[in-house]
């Protein structure tokens, strides 16, 4: 499988999550001008034009961060048990994180005008605070198990500074536990950002 | 299962996906006080405050419209195949449509500023164009099969001209087969849209 990613994007969860999950994989970049790093147009392979983009063994092209997710975790059998509450508490707090979080960094990563920051910080502020109160004094977000949603809320987490917002304490703590999270360690490497 | 809900919003899709699926449900109405129609506090439920909000018949929250929508397809065994591509496309058109879509949907629906609104109409038109070339001249919107993606997109069309957009035609048309389609007539007279 190869991953279309740019270092420290959201495609950063994808990649811990196959770490995690233990499939073989090849990252490939995305240039400037939108040609992968082995030589294709981008666009032609996603047409939306954004990462995480998932190119399988057989050429299908899968797309949407909490769907790879979710593809990795059902392909490896891992980080998404097959029914019962954690499965659904894990499926909701990535549909949770991409609405409430990742769609509230959008006026910071694309520096939309001042009211909407104040307005996006509001929402970010009330959506951490949330998922704190879900981790309380968890290992992981939803139990002790690790799952395809700390892949994801570890790069939230990673890109919340850029919002100026304050993380609630025990997040902050979980962050600094899973940045020396062997996976975690790999996949920054990997990104260049280790 | 209670569905809390109000008439007309985004819970419709969990409603219609309820019917196809064969499931008993009772929908709860919020009111502008967040009290339930069966007179409890809203907040002490679903302390986000939103729906769609399922509650279980064993009392267990789940909250997120993807995340009911897939649980009611799983839960059924219907509008959802176990495996095999037609499901990750489905999955995948449950995220876009949140984010692409539901997201850009905001700024009418909450009236903010003329500028948020271009924007938001600019990247609605990108997304339904990327919907309608996926459904093509498809019964519905993945294949000739319905999925619980046909019940978000029925809500989301229905949506639509609050945004004043115009849509592509082959959507309009699916808009108006789905409008007669039994459990879409069903669940908009149980909210008293029929």
């Amino acid at each position: 499988m190869n991953l279309f990613y740019y270092p420290a994007a959201c495609s950063l969860a994808d990649h811990i999550a196959l770490v995690e999950a233990g499939l073989s994989y090849k990252l490939l970049s995305i240039d400037h001008e939108k040609k992968t790093e082995d030589g294709r147009d981008f666009l032609s392979i996603n047409p939306k034009g954004y990462i995480p983009t998932l190119e399988m063994d057989d050429g299908t092209i899968l797309t949407e961060n909490q769907t790879i997710l979710t593809y990795i975790a059902e392909r490896s059998g891992k980080l998404l048990p097959k029914d019962g509450l954690l499965r659904w508490r894990t499926l909701e707090a990535l549909a949770f994180m991409s609405s409430e979080i990742h769609g509230n960094y959008n006026p910071f990563f694309r520096d939309y005008p001042e009211p909407e920051k104040v307005r996006a910080r509001e929402k970010l502020r009330k959506a951490f605070a949330i998922l704190s109160g879900q981790m309380g004094d968890q290992s992981f977000l939803l139990s002790d198990e690790v799952t395809i949603a700390d892949c994801y809320l570890f790069w939230a987490l990673m890109a919340a500074p850029r919002s100026g917002i304050e993380l609630p304490e025990n997040l902050g703590n979980y962050f600094d536990r899973m940045k020396v999270r062997p996976s975690v360690i790999r996949a920054l490497a990997e990104e260049g950002l280790g």
